[in-house]
């Protein structure tokens, strides 16, 4: 059906109008002026001819088929619009109306674009189905960017960013296959573009602009999807900050979903998350004209030293390496280069490089290129005098062309058009600005780092549920029999209901052990005086009956059911493990950093379950303080393999146990490498608990 | 004689050529074309005439007097050239070329810029002592920028990036007074020229390109002098990176220099750093054409919702704040905008609001900057329609003219000169990006916050020093004196010669103490098995037996003072505090995080000293884990007052005592507001010290 929306062989505009300066005039001008070349049927009662085409009064009067209607009436009429519609078969429209009543009721007879839309633009069929005035200037434009590999196809929820986009990216040089937009997606929505996007024979890079995803636990699939169609996604989502997602809250209709589940599953579904309209454009640029990168390491060459130096500095920033070439290398490549140059990375060749042709410069990065030492090149160059691309050409393309890794450019001097083009023709892409095109090597690398990870495998979501239902925090006793039922190490412990069988139970247990009140009325436990740590034999019994009277001066009427007896954990370093189940994406496994720290610092990263060990191993590395994980100042290396285990098993629990709604394990303590670890402290809690996450 | 260089009444090209594809003809064609009124006299042997200009064999035969020389000779003439330009009485001269001997010798008879260079270009003298392409372009633009409040004079290193800086910021309508490229600074350096520009009548904004400074000890004055004329200066420096630092290094003669020591001199010098072009021409954009802000707080009035929440995201990244307006204030704004606008901050005034001509958006600005809610305005809308700023500007300009408060323009559409050209004529800036915009607007606050920021006291400058000379690490004993003499909080210690003298010490400082041995063959006294903390009155003496046989079993032949009974201190929140002595910029006091966060983190800030309470409080401030020692979960808030005293002293310490190289207090351990600070443990050592700083 969208085949029918984006591919139509007729359209009928409803409410078109013969003043070009209005929406409703714009909108059939448009459509003519960009070149389409099936039927076009206007429809207004008021006219028998708009814009030198006959005119018809309403939809059922159009002499011929139509596959799409153009909708550009007042809100309250689009019913009676879409109803003729869907009586003579038209497979899709498009509503740009707004205060339209709801019209989910129409999907199953007829697919629609909005409403509140701005339309699409697909410069390639020559279709648009828009009034976004962008439109025109490209029409004027007097040729078409180069072709790309992976052309582009812009899919935005806003359309007035969605058309600002393409203006931008067509003044970059980008190659854009299409422009969507989808309003309110009271229908269709842009995951179902993306889906139809990749469904195409071949490759593209698809840039999305959301407040929110209509269907978000559908973006697995659809990213899955495109990446076996070898196309990548770029998401540029706001709502980042507390004051943008207030703002797109009163916005639009989506709920803007909690920011950081979007980027835990951006994440895992190999999307790359953009924030800025320079980043957007240069990933697109980068993503659509050149290969994945086998890595992140990256050599610079320049023709201007300052510029080499700034190159290294912004390189670093977007977290790629600059690394030093080995002697070998640079005994390569100092006969290329005058002796006033320098060959240790960045490359500096000197303005004299370009002057004899640029023949030097390219064999240059050939040899980069040929070693294993780099895994993409930075050229800088001044590229703003006539022809300086078109006379390198004949050397640069064949390079470029057989390149498995990142050959790109960047001029400090404003490029000119020319030169950009030429660069493009040949394979390449020339960026405006170095933070440019660092951020589009490092989306390279990051592009090929997610090619080559491996898909997460669920190990065990067909085992019966241990919980059929969970009212609030979990007992415990109760507490504990679940973890250790999913092998989640957790420190032995037995409920007793008198002091007798306190001491039986610390003797049973050994050592000093932690006794802790049990009642669904105390969640605070320490608050309560509920709590002691360290125990030694010989105070249990008095501790039991001090905990019991501090409970019933705290809350006289809370029940009882006893006292936690429990082995008492080694000291060691700490993290904090957790699940939340998203409404939108289902359940967010959580590693945040150990004590007041995942707060101070909000070192805290979340991954969707399941996570395998590989998934949770990378988890794990992406804490800002990882280093005290791995030990620092000759402290042992914690053991991050039994770590990784754990935070995969709270991802199987919470595959499992779909009525645990939210897990904190805090703290889980790290031992040294080969002792594993242990959840010293847990709370869990189901569908109704109101109870917040303690830190 | 800066002026005679920048304003010369004549000019002397030596190496004048005909040929203006070549540098040497260039440079004589960009002085003509450029419109210089003063005599102009190319030299060289081999011609009569140059462009159609008298020519003459060499600087002594020019009829009439010569301000300023200009050479593009090979290297190694230039000696001659300048003995030539001295004999004649020359003011100035400019040296492009490269491989120059040494120059330094004649900068008591004539100044020098370069070499190395590309020279100059100023627009309003019509002086252009350049080969520069960039310049030809500008001199075939139709109409310079609209003059701004504070025009922009860039300031270069690199001459290939000091005019593609200049052709970038044209292309962004910034109102560029001069450009000027020092080259390798043989004798005038970048602050020379920093200086000339400060001095000049009006108020300018001054960008600064730089691998390192030549005499970093002048920056604080100069930068002093710029602010009190009312100027800023953003400063481009490379080097951030390793790789970054590297390059600069081999690139020029420069030193690099500690990257931190930069920031703490820029930020203590009111200098605000910027890192990439979109960022640079953004901050000098801002700073040039608005006034500097009040506060954070910014209002979003945007005309899609879809880029106001964007707005807000990027507002947000770059430190900004975007209140929610008060109840009072949205009633004031809601009778301007559509009802299905909103006015919570961003104010979606929808796209119907430029549909009247833009008063009733002019009108919500209005009462935004009239507020006491906000201190500057983001307008998002569309510029790229003909005539939309023209249309706005009578109710425009007396808005932006009469405002105290930015208020700075962005289109999402791909705006057009005209547009932008109108913005700024009316006294306000559009922004190409969201991200150039938040980035403009979050420096004028912080130029606001520099500006407001009282200049920093020293307070005990002039008194005598303790250490005369200090060779390598001073002994603990010696630490305790001088750290005690400047009232730096210390565990009360004694020096004992022996057991006995160790048991009175003990006894006279009570409770249990530490014990450390003395020597300054064992800097690493824990792993001599040296120390031991904690010790009862009764261990005291077989302690330090213990002692002293571990350190002649570690060391043989080390020479032994003695060892020190010290008070222990009671455990609180950590920090470090230390003072480097940096060879460019002076003693740098810094403040750490404690325990192993300072390295795993980098939670580490640098200052200059002196430092006074206040700029001890910002210090504190800024760092990352600040949240700890104001106090988290419910722990009290920790002694700040007395950090803020502790770091103002270390650094007063500094400034007295130019024989101590460094010093490491760590920890510092800070207790309860009220309860104060304690240095626990301090290694101070003086020039010759090899020692590590310990963490």
């Amino acid at each position: 059906m969208i085949s029918r929306l984006l591919n139509p062989s007729s359209v009928a505009v409803v409410g078109a109008a013969n003043d070009r300066g209005k929406l409703r005039g714009k909108l059939l001008a448009l459509l003519i002026q960009a070149g389409f070349e099936g039927a076009v049927y206007p429809v207004n009662p008021g006219a028998n001819e708009i814009q030198g085409l006959p005119a018809y009064p309403d939809l059922t009067a159009v002499p011929g088929p139509v596959d799409l209607v153009l909708i550009a009436v007042p809100g309250g009429q689009v019913p009676t619009v879409l109803d003729q519609a869907v009586q003579i078969g038209a497979g899709a429209a498009v509503i740009f109306s707004s205060g339209v009543p709801d019209i989910s009721g129409y999907a199953d007879r007829i697919r629609i674009m909005g409403p509140n839309t701005e339309g699409f633009y697909c410069p390639e069929s020559r279709l648009a189905a828009t009034f976004a005035q962008v439109v025109e200037h490209s029409l004027e434009r007097d040729e078409a960017p180069p072709a790309a590999p992976r052309p582009l196809t812009i899919i935005s929820q806003s359309g007035g960013l969605g058309f600002a986009l393409y203006g931008r990216a067509l003044a970059e040089n980008l190659d854009v296959r299409s422009v969507i937009t989808t309003g309110n997606e009271g229908d269709l929505e842009c995951l179902d573009f993306v889906e139809h996007c990749v469904d195409q024979a071949s490759p593209a890079v698809i840039l999305l602009f959301i407040e929110g995803l209509k269907t978000p636990a559908r973006l697995a699939e659809v990213a899955a999807k495109a990446r076996a169609a070898g196309s990548s996604i770029v998401a540029l989502k706001v709502g980042r900050s507390e004051a943008g997602q207030r703002a797109a809250l009163s916005h639009t209709a989506h709920l803007a979903g909690a920011d950081t589940a979007y980027d835990a599953s951006f994440e895992r579904a190999g999307v790359i998350r953009v924030h800025d309209l320079e980043e957007s454009l240069a990933v697109a640029a980068a993503l659509s004209r050149l290969p994945a990168s086998p890595g992140q390491r990256v050599a610079i060459v320049t023709t201007s030293g300052g510029a080499g130096a700034w190159a290294a500095d912004l390189c670093s920033a977007a977290g790629l390496e600059i690394p030093p070439l080995t002697e070998a290398l640079q005994a390569e490549i100092l006969p290329l280069i005058p002796s006033y140059g320098a060959a240790g990375n960045p490359v500096d060749v000197t303005a004299a490089a370009v002057e004899d042709g640029g023949k030097s410069l390219v064999q240059v990065v050939e040899r980069l290129v040929a070693s294993d030492e780099v895994d993409g090149v930075l050229v800088n160059m001044g590229l703003a005098a006539k022809g300086r691309v078109a006379a390198l050409r004949p050397v640069l393309e064949p390079l470029l062309r057989a390149s498995r890794k990142p050959i790109v450019f960047h001029s400090h001097i404003l490029p000119s058009r020319e030169n950009l083009t030429a660069l493009a023709q040949a394979g390449s892409h020339g960026f405006s600005t170095l933070r440019a095109a660092a951020l589009g090597l490092a989306a390279l690398a990051k592009d090929g780092e997610r090619l080559r990870r491996a898909p997460v495998v669920a190990r065990s979501a067909d085992r019966r549920p241990m919980i059929a239902a969970a009212d609030g925090v979990l007992g415990e006793a109760e507490t504990g029999n679940l973890l250790r039922a999913y092998d989640l190490p957790f420190p032995q412990s037995i409920l007793a209901a008198d002091a007798d069988q306190c001491v039986a139970a610390a003797a049973r247990i050994g050592g000093p052990v932690a006794m802790k009140i049990q009642s669904v009325d105390l969640p605070h436990k320490t608050e309560a005086g509920g709590v002691f740590l360290g125990v030694t034999a010989e105070d249990v019994r008095s501790t039991f009956e001090r905990i019991i009277a501090n409970a019933r001066a705290y809350a006289p009427d809370a029940r009882i059911e006893g006292v936690l007896v429990q082995q008492m954990a080694r000291p060691g370093r700490e993290v904090a493990v957790g699940m939340v189940r998203d409404p939108d994406f289902g359940p967010l496994v959580m590693l945040g950093a150990g004590g007041v720290y995942i707060e101070v610092l909000k070192d805290v990263v979340f991954a969707p379950a399941p996570i395998d060990r590989a998934e949770a191993m990378r988890l794990i590395m992406s804490l800002k303080t990882v280093p005290i994980l791995k030990g620092v100042r000759g402290a042992p290396p914690g053991d991050l393999e039994a770590l990784a285990e754990l935070i995969s098993r709270v991802g199987d629990l919470a595959l499992c146990e779909a009525a645990i709604e939210q897990i904190d394990l805090n703290p889980v303590v790290v031992y040294p490498a080969g002792e594993g670890v242990m959840a010293v402290d847990a709370l869990v809690s189901g569908k109704s608990s109101g109870a917040e996450p303690r830190h």
